[in-house]
């Protein structure tokens, strides 16, 4: 899963046309808005489809990490493609962003903008140094597989187990 | 390269702070807005380095293609590590960033936000299909070089040659 959090004035969206792959609405749920919140960019990964709760679950930690750092009670979810070239299948996305919303939702305000719609939106971005973050996050890897990459035939082993669970970007 | 798209009502911005990398600025760079723009994320990677005029030359027919579809004469250069987690060298990334500036301002109305600093922004997406697109870049591979990636011990061969120069997401 790739996040993008982004500490806002204001966040809001408008369904304006479905795609195939797009989420049942109801009305509700086509447009929203949030001042003051911690918009959370999401694209689910190929990589969580091995655990769908693990990912939400840390994903949620992640999201609260932050929330607590800005200090910020209001939380969109906002699912965004465009953060992986490896995206997991509509159904797992889907699953794990309502899991999420579920999750957060005792605790937070909580608005989840809907999978699979082209959308309009505005956000206003804050600015200070931590308004902007981006997480990787990734199932934990039990069999200590390797992901190995090899370019220019220099192969580069990189270690699952030495990764963060989640690595900042700034 | 990463690019993200955006085709926009606006995008403003304003510098908030500087970070240990910041390129050096003059007044009219601390802020700008453009109306009725496409907004280009950019996310120089370090695959560029090998030839940067060439990755800056290809990523300025990908936003002149998209600017012509989308109908649109301005176009805001906007830095953005957080589309890829494999960034180039900040000396680089002025350099692609500045040569697109250069090429593109012939035939546009572009703006450029300045590189290595926090900055505030306001966008709003307009919704269409057409208005949220990514792109990939890279420079062209002589050698016909293979990248091999291997997870869970099954290997996964993607030749260079077979990928397209860019590859739309959306
Ligand atoms: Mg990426």
């Amino acid at each position: 899963m790739q996040l993008l959090l982004i500490h806002s004035d204001y966040i809001e969206y408008e369904v304006k046309k479905s795609t195939p792959v797009a989420e049942k609405i109801e009305d509700p749920m086509k447009s929203g808005r949030l001042e003051d919140a911690l918009t959370v960019f999401i694209a689910v990964e190929k990589a969580d489809e091995v655990n769908p709760d693990e990912v939400a679950q840390k994903a949620v930690s992640e999201v609260e990490k932050v929330a607590g750092q800005v200090k910020t009670e209001s939380i969109m979810l906002y699912p965004y493609a465009h953060l992986s070239s490896d995206l997991s299948s509509p159904k797992v996305a889907v699953y794990v962003l309502t899991a999420m919303e579920k999750e957060l939702s005792g605790k937070y305000i909580v608005k989840r903008a809907p999978f699979g719609w082209y959308k309009a939106f505005k956000i206003s971005c804050k600015g200070h140094p931590l308004s902007e973050l981006s997480r990787s996050i990734s199932p934990e890897n039990k069999d200590g597989v390797n992901v190995v990459c090899a370019l220019e035939g220099k192969p580069e082993v990189v270690s699952e187990a030495l990764k963060a669970e989640s690595t900042a970007k700034s």
